[in-house]
């Protein structure tokens, strides 16, 4: 269901997920603020910006407010951007929010960035307690931006019709 | 009048502004959210992060949603931080917002400072488009945190008794 | 041969080179200062450290005085950080210079690591114009320190014997 | 007299010194390198750039080696930069290298800066152990770059006629 303030976002599809037992949708994560931080692990602009710039979102909000998940959208070198490298990644540099492999799709764009349309990595994402999507961001954000875009998404009342 | 969300912020006391032709209240502010840097020019804490940080401020937030302000609230040293050498920190550092002299009282704390009970500089105060001083941090604040904090004072609505 | 000044540095021992059509040895660098980064693609303090490091000293220096090496001593997770993810790490990160695949010795240290007993990476090498080794940093070094310890071998005479 | 290296730095021409009991001149420092931070306290390139560098310098440095002044060159606004803005300036920001005032002359350039023809604040300059003027840098330099260059001169004997 669309609504004034823009589309649902579209679901995730992911093919595994690291750091968290039970695979999680954005379904699940209706009532919070959700920051996804989607990257590839050799991609500079996401090891040098994006990726600390999220560590710095999930320490600073309030879990009960704020959703932060990784999300491994492997649009190019796929063969030495696999699953076990990611996880040595993830490992090295103490990620320790939930992070998604997004869906594979052969050679192509995976699923999740597909159906965001995504034009490359970092991007970031975010999404509003009723689920929809508010912000998407490719390239650098500064820390003030993305900072008084959550801020104003969790001052925000749960839509009604949405969150139902 | 008080609210639940705290007292109404004490109103500035200036002795001389600069950068603007009118004096500025805080009055005349209302259903703005309001950002006032509190700063000693030869204070290195103020130079180094917190002067830095409110021009990125003054440079991303819409003007006609947050007001930006400095306020040199020369505590010590009082003889070498007089308006002239003011203007000149002012002209040299590109400041382009109106910056009030907090009104001196001898030797002692300025007044505006005293109606704050501010610790010392830079102190960062925030107050809501309803004139009620919702945030006050004493040395430094991440840019996530202030760009939070600003994000959701813009979301909330006005107070409608105290816009009146 | 050794000298007052400390041992002549030990033979690269590389099983393949990037960024150069022929194998690089020390000798044939001798009567330059060479400096090594030693490093891993997926530890986080050569990615966030080292190897901008070596890329601010392989554009400062001049080439005829200063030779730039990276090499890639992998010592833990062999097999995510193998040759084709080390050429995707260099085309994404624009390094120019030359990097040697530290010779492979199964699950354990590879042969240049450890013939310099390097304690892990990052590690930056400095050897002089007659092919000593001079510095030897497991770690965060400040560019003033290294630009000094650049500079003053530059000064340095290459010592006759050991440039016979 | 002058040599093949350049001339002989002028010698510093100072109305106070702070820091330092005992004035300083060039000649006495003699067999040291000298590095010289030119600076105005209101110039926002000295106190973000500058000064942050030349306190890195101070640290670093073996001060039996290298020693490290501070020269306050005051060009413009003379009324709101004098001796006793500099006192708590220097207190502020805990410099604990010796600093001399320039000598001023009236409202024009003050007299080491006229003699060593210096374009602005801030200005590096760069003194051989025997007293010679080797580097002299206005605006930004890296610390890569200055670390080289006091490098190379620590390396480097003290001329024989000169240190007589």
């Amino acid at each position: 269901m669309d609504t004034p303030l823009g589309p649902r976002a579209p679901e995730l599809q992911v093919s595994q997920w690291l750091n968290t037992r039970e695979p999680i949708t954005l379904a699940s994560l209706r009532s919070k603020v959700v920051v996804i931080e989607a990257f590839q692990l050799l991609c500079p602009g996401c090891v040098h910006h994006g990726i600390p710039q999220v560590q710095r979102i999930a320490a600073y909000f309030d879990p009960a407010q704020v959703a932060v998940l990784g999300l491994h959208t492997v649009f190019e070198n796929h063969e030495v951007m696999g699953p076990e490298t990611l996880k040595v990644f993830v490992h090295e540099n103490g990620l320790g929010f939930p992070i998604g492999i997004d869906q594979p799709q052969g050679r192509g764009l995976p699923l999740t960035m597909q159906a965001y349309g995504m034009q490359g990595t970092p991007t970031l994402l975010v999404i509003d307690r009723s689920g929809r999507l508010r912000h998407q961001e490719f390239g650098q954000v500064s820390d003030l931006a993305i900072g008084a875009a959550i801020g104003a998404l969790i001052a925000e009342p749960v839509d009604a019709a949405e969150a139902s």
